[in-house]
Protein backbone atom coordinates (compact mmCIF):
# COMPACT_ATOMS: atom_id res chain seq x y z
CA UNK A 1 0.00 0.00 0.00
CA UNK A 2 1.23 3.71 -0.85
CA UNK A 3 -0.17 6.90 -0.25
CA UNK A 4 -1.71 9.51 -2.99
CA UNK A 5 -2.69 12.99 -2.95
CA UNK A 6 -4.65 13.43 -5.90
CA UNK A 7 -6.56 16.91 -7.13
CA UNK A 8 -9.23 17.99 -8.28
CA UNK A 9 -9.48 21.21 -10.56
CA UNK A 10 -13.00 22.02 -10.97
CA UNK A 11 -14.82 21.86 -8.07
CA UNK A 12 -15.76 25.75 -7.99
CA UNK A 13 -18.42 26.47 -5.36
CA UNK A 14 -18.72 23.20 -3.94
CA UNK A 15 -20.05 23.41 0.13
CA UNK A 16 -19.51 21.33 3.06
CA UNK A 17 -22.44 18.91 1.90
CA UNK A 18 -21.16 18.36 -0.95
CA UNK A 19 -17.80 17.73 -0.28
CA UNK A 20 -18.93 15.41 2.39
CA UNK A 21 -21.42 13.82 -0.17
CA UNK A 22 -18.53 13.12 -2.70
CA UNK A 23 -16.17 11.74 0.39
CA UNK A 24 -18.74 9.03 1.43
CA UNK A 25 -19.60 8.17 -2.08
CA UNK A 26 -16.04 7.26 -2.39
CA UNK A 27 -15.57 5.64 0.86
CA UNK A 28 -18.90 3.27 -0.09
CA UNK A 29 -16.86 1.48 -3.12
CA UNK A 30 -13.12 2.08 -1.66
CA UNK A 31 -12.94 -1.47 -0.64
CA UNK A 32 -13.18 -2.81 -4.43
CA UNK A 33 -10.50 -1.52 -5.29
CA UNK A 34 -8.27 -1.66 -1.85
CA UNK A 35 -8.40 2.11 -1.44
CA UNK A 36 -9.18 3.85 1.64
CA UNK A 37 -9.73 7.74 1.25
CA UNK A 38 -8.68 9.54 4.57
CA UNK A 39 -8.74 13.05 3.96
CA UNK A 40 -10.16 15.91 1.96
CA UNK A 41 -9.90 19.66 1.94
CA UNK A 42 -11.96 22.27 -0.57
CA UNK A 43 -11.50 25.02 -1.65
CA UNK A 44 -15.02 26.34 -2.63
CA UNK A 45 -13.10 29.95 -4.38
CA UNK A 46 -10.75 28.60 -7.01
CA UNK A 47 -11.90 25.07 -7.13
CA UNK A 48 -9.50 23.04 -5.92
CA UNK A 49 -10.20 19.43 -4.06
CA UNK A 50 -7.18 17.59 -2.64
CA UNK A 51 -7.62 14.05 -1.42
CA UNK A 52 -5.23 11.75 1.06
CA UNK A 53 -5.59 8.07 0.29
CA UNK A 54 -3.90 5.17 0.63
CA UNK A 55 -3.80 2.34 -2.41
CA UNK A 56 -2.63 -0.09 -3.60
CA UNK A 57 -1.51 2.30 -7.24
CA UNK A 58 -3.15 5.39 -8.71
CA UNK A 59 -5.12 3.48 -11.32
CA UNK A 60 -7.04 2.30 -8.14
CA UNK A 61 -7.74 5.97 -6.62
CA UNK A 62 -9.04 6.98 -10.06
CA UNK A 63 -11.10 4.07 -10.33
CA UNK A 64 -12.86 4.64 -7.40
CA UNK A 65 -13.22 8.27 -8.32
CA UNK A 66 -14.40 7.52 -11.14
CA UNK A 67 -16.93 5.36 -10.43
CA UNK A 68 -17.91 8.07 -7.97
CA UNK A 69 -18.83 10.31 -10.36
CA UNK A 70 -15.89 12.56 -9.90
CA UNK A 71 -12.66 11.98 -11.77
CA UNK A 72 -9.35 13.33 -10.32
CA UNK A 73 -7.36 15.39 -12.57
CA UNK A 74 -4.00 14.65 -10.93
CA UNK A 75 -2.78 11.77 -8.83
CA UNK A 76 0.58 12.12 -6.99
CA UNK A 77 2.13 9.65 -4.71
CA UNK A 78 3.29 10.58 -1.80
CA UNK A 79 6.04 8.31 -0.03
CA UNK A 80 7.35 10.65 2.35
CA UNK A 81 5.37 11.99 4.98
CA UNK A 82 5.65 14.43 8.08
CA UNK B 1 -7.63 31.02 11.96
CA UNK B 2 -7.97 29.27 9.11
CA UNK B 3 -6.73 26.12 7.06
CA UNK B 4 -3.77 26.08 4.12
CA UNK B 5 -2.93 23.21 1.90
CA UNK B 6 0.57 25.10 0.43
CA UNK B 7 2.22 23.36 -2.83
CA UNK B 8 6.25 23.74 -3.45
CA UNK B 9 6.72 22.46 -6.99
CA UNK B 10 10.38 21.57 -7.05
CA UNK B 11 12.01 19.59 -4.15
CA UNK B 12 12.51 16.88 -6.98
CA UNK B 13 15.01 14.55 -5.01
CA UNK B 14 13.64 15.32 -1.55
CA UNK B 15 14.36 12.82 1.40
CA UNK B 16 12.42 11.88 4.18
CA UNK B 17 15.31 13.58 6.54
CA UNK B 18 15.08 16.43 4.06
CA UNK B 19 11.63 17.04 4.77
CA UNK B 20 11.69 16.13 8.37
CA UNK B 21 14.23 19.12 8.87
CA UNK B 22 12.56 21.14 6.40
CA UNK B 23 9.40 20.85 8.52
CA UNK B 24 11.07 21.18 12.25
CA UNK B 25 12.91 24.89 10.65
CA UNK B 26 8.94 25.45 9.77
CA UNK B 27 7.63 24.40 13.23
CA UNK B 28 10.63 26.52 14.91
CA UNK B 29 9.74 30.01 13.80
CA UNK B 30 5.75 29.36 12.93
CA UNK B 31 4.48 31.15 16.27
CA UNK B 32 6.21 34.65 15.25
CA UNK B 33 2.99 34.74 12.52
CA UNK B 34 0.44 32.54 14.86
CA UNK B 35 0.86 29.75 12.14
CA UNK B 36 1.37 25.91 13.03
CA UNK B 37 2.41 23.60 10.06
CA UNK B 38 0.51 19.96 10.90
CA UNK B 39 1.80 17.71 8.24
CA UNK B 40 3.42 17.29 4.88
CA UNK B 41 3.30 15.45 2.27
CA UNK B 42 6.19 14.37 -0.31
CA UNK B 43 6.96 13.00 -3.70
CA UNK B 44 10.54 12.78 -4.35
CA UNK B 45 9.85 12.02 -7.91
CA UNK B 46 7.91 15.03 -9.42
CA UNK B 47 9.10 17.19 -6.65
CA UNK B 48 6.05 18.36 -5.44
CA UNK B 49 5.38 18.80 -1.02
CA UNK B 50 2.22 19.61 -0.11
CA UNK B 51 1.68 21.56 3.51
CA UNK B 52 -1.36 21.36 5.88
CA UNK B 53 -1.18 24.50 8.06
CA UNK B 54 -3.59 26.44 10.61
CA UNK B 55 -2.89 29.97 10.16
CA UNK B 56 -4.40 33.61 10.16
CA UNK B 57 -3.53 34.39 6.53
CA UNK B 58 -2.09 32.79 3.29
CA UNK B 59 0.62 35.58 3.83
CA UNK B 60 2.02 34.07 7.24
CA UNK B 61 2.51 30.65 5.76
CA UNK B 62 4.56 32.80 3.03
CA UNK B 63 6.45 34.59 6.16
CA UNK B 64 7.44 31.37 7.94
CA UNK B 65 8.33 29.07 4.95
CA UNK B 66 10.39 32.18 3.43
CA UNK B 67 12.37 32.38 6.74
CA UNK B 68 12.75 28.63 6.68
CA UNK B 69 13.84 28.99 2.96
CA UNK B 70 11.34 27.20 1.07
CA UNK B 71 9.23 29.78 -0.25
CA UNK B 72 5.70 28.10 -0.92
CA UNK B 73 4.69 28.17 -4.97
CA UNK B 74 1.18 27.79 -4.35
CA UNK B 75 -1.10 28.57 -1.11
CA UNK B 76 -4.91 27.97 -0.97
CA UNK B 77 -7.43 28.43 1.75
CA UNK B 78 -9.31 25.06 2.43
CA UNK B 79 -12.09 25.76 4.41
CA UNK B 80 -13.93 22.84 4.17
CA UNK B 81 -12.66 19.44 5.26
CA UNK B 82 -13.97 15.70 5.58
Amino acid sequence: MARFMDVHHDMRGITADQLLKAHEADLAIEKDEGVHFEHSWADPQSGLVYCLSEAPSAEAVQRVHERAGHRADEIHPVPLQV
